[in-house]
């Protein structure tokens, strides 16, 4: 496994070794051909010169994104050549032989050009290579594996959830149906009653997976598969300890990028965000009155906060609070799930809320209801058939503390923190309604 | 956050502290009331004593699974009573004030009874609580954060493959069907096309989730639903440096659980394995051969490996190697995937095999096909519509180095590795044919 990355080219000057990568961009300037090998690390130029008659006889077959092992020597450019925007710069790959591993056939468009969500998408095996792709998906993983290792840390335990489930946390609307044995399964909407189970053997647990949305509108902020960063934790005083656990989680996730995706983000032209010891929260209905008096806009009859309100209140609390996160909590416990505690000091209102995150919502956390009798009541008050519930219910019914938790949409968090236009950009393998990898037909 | 959880109780000697938990099992001893106290972390025996009336009366009223928070006092147990195969065998808490954070009604059965395996699967909000099974699903939340942090180091890349699929990577034999706005999708057995895809972006990647088998039989090693840990890596010169990789892998996960689990083996009765610096490895006709001459088994006709085959040849190697893991290679390529490498050394034949642990195979592996053409002529040789597959080949037209990888069942290598009869007992929700969560009508 000796394969030296180009990342760490710089430590090889002078000595001669093997780079293996894929061939970025060619230039030739008369005899010398010039090109860019890419690995998953980083890039290099190399060199062709017609003293190495059979690497140059070979450079001169290479296009874009033919795979090669290079042997050669690395050396310092001269002064008037070295790039200072580029980590391998100062340095340039001389070929001594070029073994062509795989050729490619012509690309319909060149690689990192400009190209609309379309394109790009029926292309995504060639477009996901290009650098801003390769940016924004090693962010992704860094997220994912940061709020793992968090949890961890803090005696979480991580858990499978199915997916393939019968009756739906969410009550069955929006769900997509599958045909399983001559019987109608169903796919996950969410972990959400598999986690609160999980908090009777193991009180803190956590789980990253696909969950599934059968909604039919096509926007810039749903996918129909996405990824969902999940946490359920016992023995909580209130919906505050999860706020405070999810703001320390994401805390870790901001170090973590600053210390290994600074270039990822300088690249992409976006800022990793501070958070705040303690994020600002406010109520639901506090926030329409902000919205009412700073920006004119009556939402106060309203049970929910829309996109537009969301992308409000998150301006006004950056100019207030320089804070690039904040809660709304209480919101009406009617528009709520089944499983959301109510405040009893605020009777109507729930122990929980939103994350909001640069104008956008990005977690939906609470404290949930422990104990069976309340929980069957909430039921029904929903127009719910407990029974169908039986096999979750057992969970309340053999002891539960009370507890909560959140879910995280990793794909719409990375779109917020890139600041990219569209969360089908922050998704490897978008599925919407008109799309599985291909266009469907008609 | 100032929880103290019981394992670490034995650090508070003679000091006033709040534990949290569930009653396990209770005892009285004419007025003094016994029980233990059980949370994430570990148990301890708790004592009311009449002379706190408050703690006592409590305590009297307290049944299995009832949620409690208990302020009292750390004791010495006295010489006579120290119990050494408790890890809190040398104290007990005394319980100065008792709070009911949650009722539980009565149980079924008691909670480390045994039961049958259909009592075991209806009851699993309750059974999961068990100290079997908190041991089983700890030592499965290691290995996976193992295989994950021990590829992380390696310069993998962590990648969400989509579970909502068009065409299948298997030719759509055992997929499920999923209604999908007017269309048919199907649910993926695994993320083989996604992860070759991924190569092309970043060399070596891995991914872990859930994936999906119809398979209408119901055996003691099946699943319709099971957790996949797959990896793929590029630029390796054959399928060697991929078992290479996956003994690595593994000799990693085995040293985080002789660091993290060493209790739970024992309590499991399960011994953890060791892994030679390498694996043996022999071919496909070897191993029946061996199968012929060591237990007269004549199995020399047949294109696979059946159960009792991966049993016998497993046994073979632990006397003759004193290894729990060999890996079997060069299977009949017509018997592999499309994507398979054929081995130009012993044409007929694959370059990969199967990793078989302790009797059963636990993964395949294999180098894949990375040429464009060769991909298609091999597609139409199994009479594969390679028009169905123009996404995927995508990666291969425009250029993919020499590649392979494999993926690892979760649950069945948890099955094998801790000595258990059925790999529904190392599944968390198992989905069967029969059963989602509840039994499904017939």
């Amino acid at each position: 496994m000796g394969k030296i990355n180009i990342s760490s080219a710089l430590q090889h000057i002078g000595e001669e070794i093997d780079l293996f990568g894929w061939i970025d961009i060619r230039r030739d300037h008369g005899k010398l051909i010039f090109f860019d090998l890419r690995d998953a690390s980083d890039k290099i130029q190399v060199v062709a010169l017609p003293k190495y008659t059979d690497a140059h006889n070979v450079a001169d077959t290479l296009r874009p994104e033919w795979v090669v092992k290079i042997h050669g020597v690395v050396n310092k450019r001269p002064e008037k050549m070295i790039n200072d925007k580029q980590s391998n710069g100062a340095i340039e790959f001389e070929a001594m032989t070029i073994t062509v591993l795989s050729e490619a056939k012509e690309l319909p468009f060149e690689k990192d050009s400009s190209i609309n969500l379309d394109t790009y998408l029926d292309y995504l095996p060639l477009t996901l290579r290009a650098d801003k792709q390769r940016a924004i998906f090693k962010v992704q993983a860094v997220i994912i594996g940061a709020f793992r290792d968090y949890l961890v840390s803090q005696g979480f335990t991580e858990f499978q959830a199915p997916k393939l489930i019968g009756e739906d946390a969410e009550g069955g609307a929006n769900s997509f149906n599958v045909e399983y044995f001559g019987h109608t399964a169903h796919l996950a909407q969410s972990p959400q009653l598999y986690k609160q189970i999980m908090v009777g053997v193991f009180e803190r647990v956590f789980t990253t997976g696909n969950v599934y949305r059968a909604e039919k509108h096509s926007t810039s902020r749903h996918l129909n598969e996405y990824t969902s960063l999940d946490i359920e934790m016992g023995f909580i005083k209130d919906h505050t300890d999860v706020m405070q656990m999810e703001r320390d989680i994401l805390a870790h996730i901001i170090e973590e990028l600053k210390k290994r995706c600074e270039s990822e983000f300088v690249f992409l032209g976006a800022k990793i965000p501070d958070i705040p010891i303690e994020i600002p929260f406010i109520k639901f209905r506090k926030a329409q009155e902000i919205i009412k008096k700073e920006f004119g806009v009556d939402c106060k009859e309203e049970p929910d906060l829309d996109p537009e309100h969301e992308r409000l209140i998150c301006e006004y609390v950056k100019k207030q609070f320089n804070s690039d996160f904040i809660f709304v909590t209480h919101f009406p416990i009617s528009k709520r799930p089944f499983y959301t505690y109510e405040d009893e000091d605020d009777p109507g209102y729930a122990k929980g809320g939103d994350l909001l995150f640069r104008g956008a919502e990005i977690t939906t956390l609470a404290q949930r209801i422990h104990d069976y009798d309340k929980l069957v009541a909430s039921m029904k008050k929903k127009n719910l058939d407990s029974e169908k519930f039986s096999f979750y219910l057992q969970a309340f019914k053999y002891g539960l503390p009370p507890h909560g938790g959140f879910g995280l949409g990793l794909e719409r968090f990375t779109t917020k923190l890139l600041g990219l236009s569209n969360v089908k950009e922050a998704t490897l393998f978008p599925r919407d309604l008109n799309r599985i990898d291909i266009l469907l037909s008609q």
